[in-house]
């Protein structure tokens, strides 16, 4: 068992933890009726806004931006997404497009999330390695039941993953080593990311998170340390 | 009620959620039995690491030495405080030292800890706000079962209480205004510092943190929001 000695699992969130396009989607639908886009796809609406995400870290990464949380780049992604769907933000309410981005805080969790996590819990180390900030995650966790140990990820690391001070910054807070850290992921790119700073890696699949016709990330597409359906399969293989 | 806008109580631990006193003792105990001390009484033992710690956080908060963890403070204050009960560190192994610098990852929480903690939870977030750094934290918590929604404290914001960031950081990581958030603290001088910064405070009696001859913070010596005896009285103060 190449994870025996790994003390902590740090979690991707977004479409590993909980379903992103299920509660976007959700809460956009009223804001879409009330807004003028009754038409649209909500779950379109979501991939759209969510399809912003990377470049708009992207910039940070690279130097180009300062630091700021995921909040804000949700909050401005909203505003230029809006056009698209026929909806022009000066004519909404600035309190109804603070509530929209909070549907980020209130994503469900996939059905094996809470039990596979409440196992491995017991006697690792559990916490979210995401992008996402910490008030968003407290946020996710107490509604949700996620059990986490500590909140960590990009706001603690102040970078965004892939880049590789956001993973080592991590394992540098738990006082671990890289390898006694393991990323459980339903992202190749960003397990590859952890791989090369020394993590460990868990794939989990989740081949509906991007919907009935998602096309990437169907798959484990590396020799990666556990390949897993489910977290429930996660702990057993790691024997939680 | 005064607390009615609080969203998070964040609490000092050393002393307010877990006895320091009596853990370090009791893994003091057989150390210094094994290394020559075997006269010496645990509980002065632990009353003389402890007292290094002021003294140690302030160089740091005056900026004559940069920011490390309260592990790395404790370390050096052990090699500091050995040689007062008979004991030279040289010939103590390098492991022996670590692992009781260790006893401060497994203080025991007060009776009433748990409970109050569980019952402010299923309203507010609850965080520590600890000079304790983040591993110490989580190996407090999963031994212990305090129930926290992040880790929050002086790692996360880079700076020791009583500095004023120590504070004002640890809200703005919860998005929160300071008037949102309430110290929970058994120490009257973090309490005014929070004071200070604009946070909400809540006074819990611990007149045995310091032993039977306990002689400060017996009392609330301001008008803090709260005066409880202990967290379950907290929890019905703020009616959680």
């Amino acid at each position: 068992m190449t994870l025996h000695d790994v003390k902590a699992f740090v979690f991707d969130v977004f479409g590993t933890v909980v379903d992103w396009r299920g509660g976007v989607a959700r809460e956009a639908a009223p804001f879409l009726q009330r807004y003028g886009a009754a038409g649209s796809q909500p779950e379109a609406f979501a991939d759209a806004w969510r399809s912003r995400y990377v470049p708009a870290m992207r910039k940070i990464i690279s130097g180009q931006r300062s630091f700021v949380r995921l909040d804000v780049l949700h909050r401005e992604n909203l505003l230029d997404v809006l056009p698209e769907f026929g909806i022009d933000p000066k004519t909404v309410p600035s309190e109804a497009l603070d509530e929209l981005n909070l549907a980020w805080h209130r994503l469900d969790p996939w059905p094996d999330s809470i039990t596979g996590l409440q196992r491995l819990k017991a006697r690792h180390i559990i916490a979210p390695l995401s992008n996402g900030n910490i008030r968003l995650m407290v946020d996710l966790a107490k509604r949700a039941g996620l059990p986490w140990d500590a909140i960590l990820g990009a706001e603690i690391a102040q970078i965004y993953k892939p880049d590789p001070q956001a993973y080592l910054r991590t394992a540098e807070a738990l006082m671990l080593k890289p390898e006694e850290v393991c990323l459980v992921a339903a992202h190749n790119d960003d397990l590859a990311a952890a791989r090369k700073c020394g993590l460990r890696t868990a794939f989990i699949a989740r081949p509906y998170e991007r919907g009935p016709g998602q096309t990437v990330d169907l798959k484990a597409e590396s020799d990666w340390d556990v390949v897993a359906n489910d977290m429930n399969e996660l702990a057993d293989a790691v024997g939680a």
